[in-house]
């Protein structure tokens, strides 16, 4: 007996099934599987992916026996239909699709109606009585023939029913007469012979025939061959052949159409959903010409057919277990299952979906938590604009944080913080914002940028406050002085109202509608499943009691980052710290000098030199001790029996000083000094590269009081909190460290004022001390680093862009170009580059567990609210992700879903 | 028999030996070595090692019977020397040293005299009738041992002496009289009685146990152990203690002392060389009270002890096989060798003597390439300031670049061009460099900045051009305005004489004289040795033909790195360019929308509107063209026969762009635009962290048109050049990559555009394309960036930045710090930080050569001339280092040294 090479399935049984995916390929051990299942698919036969090689390897002819075993199956299949192919008076039409084992863009689309030719046309006219249909599908397969099979241009034919519009005066296909129609299908006919250079075929096997090799050609076409280059698919067979027959909707009233749900897509309630047409084509019901009807009501109109369909749509949810998108077709009463496939629905859906089909038993938990993408958790977080209200962009930046936001615009931080006060709504509209911005950007109700990209000051910040944010806008021209800015020609003033789409980057003109979300009970069970499935812990980044509260509420587990910058600006205290750093010189060289005081007397002599500046700066730092102290107060006591970790003071000094003369000059004369000194300091802390500069665990090194202050205010707090019967476990991280000399040195420091606290106290607290990875070098020496930290956590902004060598700041002038050509296939600062900065990054936690195998590792950059990063750190085997407080759900469920994948 | 513990030598003869180290010590061990060579050293006594760890097992008492050995070898030593220890008539006098098997700071020092008491005193009053030296001599006996032994601080007998002179009336301890010496020596026993709580001991036993405990004591100081666990030297098993009979030069005439060299240290010439004085102390020499006299003198004084030196001399040489420096002592007509070394010698006498030994066969090539350290043969590069000549020292700063410059002051790098052309010497003062002054730094003897480190703009540029350099002064005020810089209260003005000594780093007022250096034939000689050994290659970084000639000169065998920067900035060529960057917007924007353009006339539509743009960019590309391919053809000559690797065009362009208002209104005339038009493309192009911002191959990403240029003038210029007969190897070199992807992209533009040259010109050449790994990323993924790149040459200055995420322009103002406390051990820009950005140059060294095999790695940052990095480079097993031209002969010897080190 000859090989088998071709698979017939019709009549409630196949020759194949789910399972000869690699010799059927997807489509076609689909197909196979659904008839098997009873369902009743349109008949057809798939033949099998070896004959494309073999068609290869013969140099491009049908290997033998090919052609009578495809007859023979078309025969059967004419038989299932009861029709025959170019038959006018029962003609059977047949689709064609290519189907590899995996799917694979490049290839060939489908091929309808094939078996269509004038004699044929000639029968569905009289059959149907409606020439103008007939030959409208008849132009259609010329032209898809044509294009798809013979490779004649789309556009060739294009020109032609262009001409005829025009000809005729009409501006729309469906206006051309079934006489305007009729010549536009002899024009495409000449088209066609004119660039194929034979006639179109009228023989429906010759169609057949020619689609077939159409499919198998298609395999080694330039498109195909590079995606599988791409994405390193080799091993396969090639493609297989569907040939499948056509129903129609549209014979006559005992024929229908329609799109079905197996729950309603739009809220995940468990019902019956759909909408069909008596007499018409699937188009029709998309089209939105005629009104579809309501599904229930088909009981009314074909009971028989609608009883079939809802056992079907309850036997196929249970089978593929999901909920259910299928396109039917009833031809003469017959019901066709032309598709299902699982159904799109909307994220409230989604998560409903996920929770019932657990208790229904459906699903295991396992696969519950994989219904839901975390794009869909993140719409459910952030208001939004009403999807109906009309829009008027008027400039377009990055989604740089999500929600939607509607106020008027204003300037400057303190203008934003007046007019909040005096119960205004407000956007606060900046070039780029700095850490002296944070109480505007509290204040606003959105917050929108000239400059900057996804991960700049603004765009982070506003992910912190879960606030809505259109970063880098181009050609937002920003005029402060006048109180303007323009996009293109629209001006807008202060006090102007705008709305903010920060999903979608737009700024748009006006107040936009919005709809506040609404996290249903269904929610909250959701995220319990994903608890239960997922062995990532989840932190947060929360620097304040309040964002420390919301973020408990969403479930984080402790902090993973508490910035200690704001505890310098805020309010009054920016005026000592200010104090400080005009002393700081003195001071550090005062430090030195008695480093290198040979005797008690010199060392005496040293203090009395520098006594000014040892008062300004110790005093500076006495008075934020206790500010800093009730800081951290807050923060314990709402996080109480969770980890805090605390990241000393990070950024450069420079960023506490006013840039701009007249602020310079107000605090000159605030601080009691000339307005040259405070402008020789800000000269003197100017660094040409800040991102690299005197930083992080380095002002510690200079100034070790700095360092020592925090560390007191840090332990005197946990002392307080704990006093109130509350459980504290503080973790104090110090930033930036490149060498583990550095690191020892700060927390001996450190260790030594702790100590000095207990004493004072006469009580004790267990605490810990480790650092952020995010200098390469720390990650390239962990092990040396891991002997004195306690914990790790992969500051990976930072590690981002020193291992690729952007700044995060510059990176949007030329990283959108980048994304665009595919040199990075996404933008670093938002998924973490596994190949490069993640190779730092399991080297580093390889490395430091080698030395300490307790040693904890989390991650507190942007990444960790990111689900590809957060999956990359469960694969790494971090203990903990941390990321801002409105991403604690996403990061839970992203966790949960790297579980499962990871298993 | 008991088990030995004390090793006798003398008379010719020693118990120990050379290999006997670990017991007898480093010192025990060559002191018998020495006697059993027949070098007449003073005879004595060493207590071996292990007895040390006896003493400590047994609670610092003495094992049984050392008491007994020591008293044994004691009568021994007495004997050899006809001298008894205490007698007042031959009294012998010992000195006590310790002595471990490594050498080891925090050990107790040397005490001298050992043996001196009151009668002893009388004694050699009585002999020499000169009482002032025997009072002096005791009373620094018991300083040193109530010091040394004891633990009575210096300082208490230093207060004494004080009050002595004070009393006296006189400034110095020599103005005091014999009488007024022995009233110290009565004052210093009540001092010691005081604080040691016993009397000055009398008996020479009593004084030399407590010697030898104390010798024991010093094994466990703080000092010694801490000095031990840093340098992790375990396994010991204590120190030994040297007991060695005192001899005199100062007892009569027929008593003398000298200092004497195997060869001149100063010019290396094979001769005896040395200086002595009759009756007089080692001290005398050296003081310059007395003038030594020329040693060959000695032959007519004592023509037997001469003899028998010069025998000495060259036994010791040829035994040591390295010039050896002396000391000897000259008692009763004998002769004395106190010590033997290897003398310290000039940089050009260690050039000439490792050249000579070779000749003589003395020692093997790769011996003598050990015998110059870089330092030296730095110093002979570069002209120096005669030292006899005075220095008014006005600041100090970093000794960036060597040599000594003298000239007058400017401010501006056009003032210096200027005033070169005038046939001035200039010195150019700058608050920092940049490229634009790149002319009036190559115009000046020398430059001096106020800030930037060791591998700023200035200190690199300086270095690669031989040209003297102060970087980073702090305190440094420059006022461009009034045409002044001062420091502290020196003002210095334009026209002002200033000298800097740039391997000080000093900053002098006036015309200090300079000597010019002197390459002598055996320089050449001794370089050829060192290219005998080394296994690594050398190459330079030049950037023009004169320094390629110059490096080719200096030995280098091709160019590592040609920076095409100033290619951009010369002379008239930055119009251009300028006009260039006003149109590089438009022209990217037009490139993108090509991109989009989905057909011909789309693609001509973008033409039209960007034609302007579009004229001004590749109008300005046109005119480089030529010009840089004449650049490219001087240096093919110049280095034909030899590889040359091109770094294409690699800082932002903001860098070409003129920073101050009145320059910006300057270029705005002259390309005709509004000077608005100016002041914003300088504000759009500026960057926050310009190191991390849009340059290197992010430039050809954006505007592949640059490269495409750049590679064509490459090609152009070496198919001209080979025209003419010679070999051209162009390398060109893709900088700041950071993925294969963009370097692909880069790579493909310009080999298509060499395609179309070779097409064009119907001839071809062999050229390579490769890549920068200065990124962390390219390190990371090099196995990828392999696949694409020909070659790798790791860019440390950036590699460094980046890994330890530091900027070398802001890092001095904390890196000193660093390195002061240690935290570094040396400036990581200066000497390759091994264990941090060491790990990633041997993982990219070894990813990419597993892909391919033969990939050509070098390297061309500032390490590459740095002597531990270059050694770095020749574990790693790179093909070369690239440095800039003075530094090649220093690279030469260090990668001989490298390949001595790690055989």
């Amino acid at each position: 007996m000859a090989e088998k090479r071709v698979y017939f399935f019709g009549n409630g049984k196949a020759e194949g099934n789910a399972k000869m995916k690699e010799l059927l390929g997807g489509k076609g051990a689909n197909l196979a599987e659904m008839t098997n299942l009873g369902v009743p698919v349109p008949p057809g036969f798939t033949i099998a992916t070896k004959v494309c090689g073999e068609y290869y390897k013969s140099g491009g002819k049908w290997p033998k026996g090919l052609a009578e075993e495809v007859a023979a199956n078309l025969a059967k299949l004419e038989k299932a239909m009861g029709m025959r192919l170019g038959d006018p008076e029962r003609p059977l039409l047949v689709s064609v699709r290519s189907g590899a084992a995996s799917s694979m863009p490049g290839m060939m689309d489908t091929v309808l109606n094939l078996g269509l030719n004038d004699d044929v046309i000639e029968g569905i006219i009289r059959k149907t009585g409606n020439p103008r249909f007939a030959w409208d599908i008849y132009r259609r397969f010329i032209d898809m023939f044509g294009d798809v099979v013979m490779g004649c241009d789309h556009e060739y034919f294009e020109e032609k029913i262009h001409a005829a519009k025009k000809k005729a005066g009409v501006e729309v296909d469906s206006e051309l007469s079934a006489e305007q129609l009729h010549a536009v299908v002899e024009e495409y006919k000449k088209v066609y012979k004119q660039h194929v250079g034979k006639m179109f075929p009228q023989d429906g096997m010759d169609q057949l025939k020619h689609a077939i090799d159409a499919v198998f050609g298609s395999w080694n076409g330039a498109r195909a061959v590079r995606y599988r280059e791409l994405n390193k698919i080799t091993g396969l067979l090639g493609t297989a052949v569907n040939v499948q027959a056509m129903v129609f909707g549209n014979m006559g009233e005992d024929c229908g159409t329609g799109v079905c749900f197996t729950r309603n897509p739009s809220t995940g309630q468990k019902e019956f959903y759909g909408e069909f047409l008596m007499n018409a084509q699937g188009e029709d019901v998309v089209a939105g010409i005629r009104t579809p009807i309501e599904l229930s009501k088909l009981n009314k109109v074909m009971p028989k057919a609608y009883k079939e369909l809802t056992r079907l749509m309850t036997r196929l949810e249970k089978h593929y277990k999901d909920m259910q998108d299928m396109e039917f077709t009833i031809q003469e009463k017959k019901l066709y299952i032309l598709q299902t496939r699982t159904g799109k629905r909307t994220a409230p859906a989604a998560v409903r979906i996920a929770v019932d089909m657990v208790n229904e038993r459906l699903i295991p938990k396992k696969d519950a938590v994989m219904r839901v993408t975390p794009d869909q958790l993140d719409q459910l977080l952030h208001p939004h604009f009403d999807a109906k209200a009309k829009r008027d962009v008027i400039a377009s930046g990055l989604p740089a944080s999500p929600g939607a936001a509607v106020g008027q615009v204003v300037f400057t931080a303190d203008t934003a913080e007046e007019w909040r006060d005096k119960g205004k709504k407000v956007i606060l509209v900046r070039k780029e914002t700095s850490p002296e911005d944070i109480g505007g950007m509290d204040a606003a109700e959105g917050i929108l940028t000239a400059f900057g990209g996804m991960t700049s000051h603004a765009a982070v910040v506003a992910r912190g406050m879960g606030k809505c944010c259109v970063a880098g806008v181009a050609g937002l021209n920003i005029d402060y002085v006048t109180k303007k800015f323009t996009t293109g020609k629209v001006t807008v003033k202060e006090g102007d109202w705008i709305s903010l789409d920060g999903s979608k980057g737009e700024v748009i003109k006006g107040q936009v509608p919005t709809v506040e979300p609404e996290l249903s009970g269904e929610f909250g069970k959701f995220m319990k499943i994903c608890d239960q499935i997922r062995t990532l812990g989840i932190r947060t980044n929360a620097d304040t009691p309040a964002d420390s509260k919301r973020a408990r509420d969403f479930g984080a587990e402790g902090i993973g980052l508490t910035r200690t910058e704001h505890m310098f600006f805020e309010g009054d205290r920016i005026w000592p710290v200010r104090q400080m750093i005009l002393a700081a010189d003195d001071y550090a060289a005062m430090l030195t000098n008695l480093d290198m005081a040979e005797n008690d007397k010199a060392r005496k002599a040293v203090e009395k030199e520098y006594s000014v500046a040892k008062k300004q700066f110790e005093g500076a730092l006495k008075q934020l001790l206790p500010l800093q102290r009730g800081d951290f107060e807050g923060i314990f006591t709402a996080m109480a029996g969770l980890p805090v970790t605390v990241r000393l003071l990070d950024p450069p000094l420079h960023e506490f000083l006013p840039q701009d003369a007249a602020s310079q000059a107000e605090m000159a004369r605030r601080l009691g000094v000339k307005p040259k000194v405070v402008q020789e300091k800000v000269a003197s802390l100017h660094e040409f590269n800040p991102m690299l500069g005197h930083r992080g665990c380095r002002l510690s090194i200079t100034y070790p009081a700095i360092a020592r202050m925090q560390g007191r205010a840090i332990i005197e707090a946990a002392l307080n909190v704990k006093k109130k019967g509350k459980k504290v476990l503080p973790e104090i991280m110090i930033p930036l460290v490149g060498t583990v000399a550095e690191l020892k040195i700060v927390k001996d420091d450190i260790v030594d004022e702790i100590n000095a606290v207990f004493k004072e106290r006469k009580a004790k607290i267990p605490y810990m001390v480790g650092t952020m990875i995010e200098v390469p070098r720390a990650a390239l020496t962990a092990d040396e680093i891991a002997t004195e930290a306690q914990f790790f956590s992969f500051g990976t902004n930072d590690l981002t862009q020193m291992t690729m060598g952007f700044s995060r700041d510059d990176a949007g002038k030329f990283l959108g170009e980048y994304v665009r050509k595919g040199i990075y296939k996404d933008d670093p600062f938002q998924k973490l580059d596994q190949t490069g900065v993640g190779k730092l990054v399991e080297m580093g936690t390889k490395l430091g567990r080698k030395v300490r195998k307790n040693l904890k590792v989390g991650i507190c950059g942007e990444h960790g609210g990111e689900p590809s990063s957060i999956e990359f750190c469960h694969r790494v085997g971090m203990n903990y992700v941390s990321c801002s407080p409105f991403r604690v759900p996403i990061a839970r469920l992203a966790a949960a879903q790297a579980a499962v994948r990871n298993k």
